[in-house]
């Protein structure tokens, strides 16, 4: 087991990664202030890992809400089920919230921890390979809104991230892949050196060498928590872990919520930040052409859906949260590990390479 | 014009309380830190202030949302209303959120601020006295579930304060006596010699004397003021603001939100306090029956609702946030002006408390 810390004062937190973590009785209740202890998960991972989970609270007043499955269902109507759950349960101000499941079980039941009666406690226990390299690990929490994604929440940090890297053999390869997606985020971020070791090791990682998934997962969490630690609230810095995510929500929105996984919205979103990076010279042809390849061997999406316009796009990107008194902040590359956040880019710059993207699609 | 300051380090915020406020456009823009304001009131307090707080925004791009007036909307599906605005109108993260109302305008827009886009500026601009000297100082936000009050919500601390005094002009007495249950509040806690002056100038009071108002708006202020900032997220002393306010949840919750005002329902809380405080020899009969007097010379019903049970109270109370651990946690006096937070009762102390304010009210 490796133990990772996000540093943040007294709210710093450990992030713990490796196999059987979930037979560890200790390991989550040291984290457990209260006698009680309410499990979110969804109709896929509870099968699998609830009872198990569950296991692990005796003692406890332990109860748990399974959610529906995907993206679609991240909205304040199913959130209300969390609550409904806490409030016939009797949960009360001390209690914990355990998120178990992937992404989207992890930013609901991290607002539902953040607001229920103004904050109670949170663990997280992702289950995927997305939500153990990213949204675990940071505090962000919300749920999406018909107009936008992640539109309504709060930033909420857990008690403890446990990173049981023996749920992803049960993870569907579609899933895998885009876990995929925010891994390669980190190398093209600020890490050229993990990208280079990426490009070789991408066979592996598809395969589940569980060596290969480790390492990964170990520099993807160090990586974000090194991020959240220097900005915790995205007034700077951290607004690069955005990279590809202003397209990819245009696309995720666009498409409608859970047709599209968030990984391969990110994934097609990179390499459209690619795309507009290398037409206004900022990242080399080589550089571009190494995005676009590695993103397909991880088997993602690199071109834009054809059902969507640039107008579309334009439309939807303009509501994202990177949005500041009227201006898009985007998230561009001067070359691989070199990601900035700018606004110093024409309309007509971001017009061209939604319409190269999307023109690509069609070839 | 007085301003006092709620210590919060560098979330330090000024609470500015006098006449002809709303007129001073330098007053409200100085906390402004974008280019963009929604401004959130109700049907009631709309026509009356909403022109006058657009016409201090000149410059600014200003929406408004109109919420329905009453306890009874304070919920999810009405805060909704408040989200979909901000998108429709492509509100950024650099946007300010403007209550203008009462505390539960105050509440939901405190908590859309909280949560849009992970949280935007706030400033309270409170209309009632309930919300001068109470709700809208303190940063406590949120909404009711139909299992419990204010179940819902986060800490979320204003940029500024304004409480114009020439707003209580157009409160129905009702509401007038409302707020001063908060004001009462204040003197049985802490404060005796505020207590005593409470008793010497409730006709001043209830007629609306600017000079009493004001004296009495600015006391209460400051008591909150000094107690949020010793304990901002309710961790100890703050829960001496809650005097009342268990009792009073649950008659609220009981009779359905929107029958009995909020500050009746304290009133009434505080009553039966003092009722239990005094059974367990805890506060004098003098004590007692001066509480008594100036919750009713406040036009405050100060006893429980025939309608309901003891067991409806029980049940109504065991979900409140007071509750640690299985343990409800009560706000008991040991005299005017010497509250505490105690959990040395029996669940037969209680139960005979609920039953003589019952049987008092039943007389």
């Amino acid at each position: 087991m490796t133990t990772l810390t996000v540093e943040l004062g007294e709210r710093s937190y450990p992030i713990y990664i490796g196999d059987k973590l979930l037979g560890q009785d200790d390991l989550l209740k040291q984290h457990i202030p209260g006698n009680s202890a309410l499990i979110v998960s969804n109709e896929t991972v509870a099968p699998l890992y609830l009872d198990k989970v569950q296991s692990m609270l005796s003692g406890l007043k332990t109860e748990s809400v399974i959610l529906p499955d995907g993206e679609q269902y991240k909205n304040l109507e199913v959130l209300n089920k969390i609550y409904d759950s806490l409030l016939r349960n009797r949960f009360d101000r001390n209690s914990t919230i355990i998120a178990l499941g992937g992404g989207v079980v992890g930013d609901m039941a991290g607002f539902a921890a953040a607001s229920y009666q103004r904050g109670v406690h949170l663990i997280q226990i992702p289950t995927t390979l997305l939500s153990q390299v990213d949204s675990s690990v940071g505090g962000k929490t919300g749920v999406n809104h018909a107009l936008g994604k992640n539109m309504i929440g709060a930033f909420y940090q857990p008690k403890a991230v446990i990173a049981d890297t023996d749920t992803l053999d049960t993870l569907p390869d579609r899933e895998l892949s885009a876990g995929l997606a925010e891994v390669i985020k980190y190398g093209l971020i600020s890490n050229p050196e993990f990208f280079d070791w990426l490009e070789i090791n991408m066979q592996a990682l598809l395969s589940r060498d569980r060596a290969a998934l480790s390492h990964a997962i170990e520099v993807s969490c160090q990586s974000k928590a090194d991020i959240v630690a220097a900005d915790e609230r995205e007034s700077g810095k951290r607004a690069l872990l955005n990279l590809g995510h202003t397209f990819g929500h245009a696309i995720e929105n666009g498409m409608g919520y859970g047709e599209w996984l968030h990984g391969e919205a990110v994934g097609a979103g990179m390499c459209m930040a690619a795309v507009m990076s290398n037409q206004m010279g900022w990242m080399s042809d080589e550089h571009m052409q190494r995005t676009f390849k590695l993103i397909e061997q991880a088997k993602l999406p690199c071109k834009a859906p054809a059902s969507m316009s640039a107008d579309k796009f334009l439309e939807l990107m303009s509501v994202d949260k990177k949005v500041l008194d009227g201006v898009l902040r985007l998230v561009l590359m001067k070359g691989i590990g070199k990601s900035v956040v700018t606004d110093d880019y024409t309309l007509d710059d971001l017009k061209k390479a939604i319409q190269h993207s999307i023109a690509a699609r069609d070839l």
